[in-house]
């Protein structure tokens, strides 16, 4: 049954399923193509989740306690499970939420199952800096609602509304125009945008740095440093080969009682 | 026939041709000048297109068969035969094409065609990020499409343009505005745009960083990593006169019957 | 006293303060939860603003003098002594400022400090880019000021204005707008927009290339070089064996009243 | 007299008259100021300048022929000459210029011209890079015109105004609302501008890779490979003894008269 499952051929048929699959939850968000083929569209639609349901029910029954062990199980199980809920749900965020089930291309592409570790494997050294900004973006978010939340309602009435202003002012979308806004009031609101601005960028800066440097170490070694390596082995050979000969030497000079067995 | 071809002249007549003929077609896109010298600019196209036309051909018969094996031989072929086609349709889209002409400075100028290299080289080892990326907006596009499609059709309606509002997003043009389109009747939506901006952009940046390894990668050794290189390689030759010099005293002590020829 | 305030119980609680305090004063902002808990979120501030006064009386009575010696106490010492001055101040700003009390948690968990220590470290080595970077913009400004000053009053009327105005350019936001709006009037001007934008993005560049640069020099070395370094080692014990036994083999030869005591 | 020129007192001199005249040319843009203190400005102004030009003149005499070896010193001659044409010149863009005198900060001060001299010797590694992007930014542009010239003239009805509605898009800014003017006549505009944003970045972010690595090659030895480099140093040492020693055996196991002067 294992074999069956890692075979080549059901994987690849298994990603076939998915992309067709995405591709027509994608459809069906098109009303010309709903009124003509939207029969068949949920059909595919059914028997998609029917197979997904059936391998992952497979997986299970083959590798029953270890298929946990692997956090690409859960991944799969819980996608697939999300989609089962939807497809009789009746509100229309559980339905849209279906279309996640394409994110089991990445588990079922090798390639991208390496990637996204990668991604996933830079998040913990990073969690100082992003714990530094979200902080930074609380204080900025609390001032900006008290002094400004007067003057410009529509951006900084809330505590909410102030994060969702400051995260979009990070991102340096639209950022003068709302700095404006507030600054017609109150003149020197200037210092409190530029001072967001620099800190949060240089914040972001260095996390981007921190990311870049994390990737820089675990690049394998240049051409240049693995040569260097291959040469000092063979400097290390010969020199053993001096050291024995050496021993050889002294030994032979020695009277025949006084030899050792060897040297090393 | 090919030492004409690849004589410096040629190629630098070349080149100047290439120039030409972009600033011919760029002042073609002026009306004034068109009124006064149009015959002339239309006149300088054509001649240059012919001169291409026939470099080609005498290149195709100077080389034959291996006329195929350089792919930057195909990417002049393909310019100059679409510049061929559009010289006599209809269409306008047609004939702003003739324009790609002028790429062919980047197989002209060798300088140009390292770089252009060194970038198509590239991008095979960003396939597995980009293909992330690629599903990554295809499913915050379909989700956009179904839950937002009806409170702010102009930029969620259908799947393309979704797509397209997505990319502009991701690239961070004015998606506060779209954001706050949608916040106004679902005003929970920014957890969407906030998870898919925070993803798209981690993404993005680790896309840029496998670029960034990449080129690294190739970098040539640093000086001081080049100095170690020789100075290592001196050790060795040092050591391995003494290795010699070992040998030679090993083989005086020991009586003349028992003398190899050499020890290595 | 000492260890009372290093132990990690106590440690923990003043973190735990400093988190409830930074989400009352959050909560501070929302005019619902005022109504019915501002009592309670104002009993809360007081308390935790005279738990951190008592803790740092603590620290100074504990250390004297040294306190003064680490600079993280000057920062948390700061921040209470501004957090207290507003408790009774009458102004909206001073009130807002209170919050900057949540900054304690960057020198309250270690992780935190290094990064900030690190982000620091960095500052001195820009300090020659970032001038010249100021330079480039007050000279802009000053341009700008004289030049579209009485075009685009609303952008460039008084330096102070054209400083911000060219700030927000540098950040890309909205630049062509700035741009056009002057162009109106002054169809060369995009030669000035165009030259600071190229100019200063480039400085902005090597601003960013200075810092990655700084940080990649702090970083530990690669396995790789680790693994030479240690086989390097090796290398350098043998070949002393070596010495040492060439010693010996020389020292015997000698008649014995020629030997000296050791060689090195 | 180049004793004089060069001791720190003048040097610091001229560094603070520098700033004093930046200072005083922007006031002189608050008509506030001018009103009051107008007079005194622009005689600060005109010591200043005269002041400038007897240090150029007296380095002139005191370097003569060599003056024009450094170019920095052609620097500011041309910056003090500039300024000396608009203090005589009619137009307001000519007396806008006189700030360009602040830029003698960057000569005068060791450390901005070390970091400029660093900015401009990245230049030259670029030009390839930055010529490839000129190329598609102009065949971006011719195309536009073309296509896009009828629809929306305000942003492509002629070449140079193309060139400069790309240049921002290329910048990311308000590139959707451009793209969205141009889609509502040609729905199939998004190919072009989505592919052009796309290759534009992807060739300035190579660009900026470019200056990256160029900036690491010259980064100086970490720590780890100057340690790596003392040992190699220490290594080759003992090896030389070693090699010594074993010549002295060499010497003294043959008869005296085979024996030469030095093996090395």
């Amino acid at each position: 049954m294992r074999a069956v499952l890692e075979s080549s051929l059901v994987q690849r048929t298994i990603i076939a399923i998915i992309v067709v699959n995405a591709v027509t939850i994608g459809c069906e968000t098109s009303a010309y193509l709903m009124e003509r083929v939207g029969g068949l569209l949920y059909a595919i639609d059914r028997i998609a989740l029917a197979i997904f349901t059936a391998e992952i029910a497979a997986r299970l029954y083959a590798y029953r306690g270890r298929f946990f062990a692997d956090p690409w199980n859960w991944f799969d199980a819980v996608i697939v499970a999300v989609a089962l809920v939807p497809a009789s749900g009746p509100t229309s965020v559980l339905r849209a939420l279906r279309i996640l089930r394409a994110l089991r291309l990445v588990s079922a592409v090798p390639s991208m199952r390496r990637v996204v570790g990668a991604l996933l494997a830079a998040v913990p050294g990073m969690a100082s800096i992003i714990g530094l900004l979200v902080l930074m973006i609380y204080i900025a978010a609390v001032i900006a609602t008290k002094l400004f939340g007067d003057i410009v309602p529509e951006r900084f009435d809330e505590l909410p509304r102030s994060l969702f202003t400051l995260f979009q002012i990070m991102t340096g979308d639209d950022w003068g125009n709302v700095a404006q806004e507030v600054m017609e009031d109150k003149p020197w609101a200037w210092i409190f945008f530029i001072v967001y601005i620099l800190m949060s960028t240089f914040v972001a800066l260095n996390l981007f740095i921190a990311v870049v440097v994390n990737a820089m170490n675990d690049v394998e070694p240049s051409r240049a440093e693995a040569a260097a390596g291959t040469e000092l082995e063979s400097v290390r050979q010969e020199l053993a080969a001096v050291n024995a000969k050496l021993d050889q030497l002294l030994m032979r000079e020695r009277p025949p009682e006084l030899r050792p067995q060897a040297d090393r």
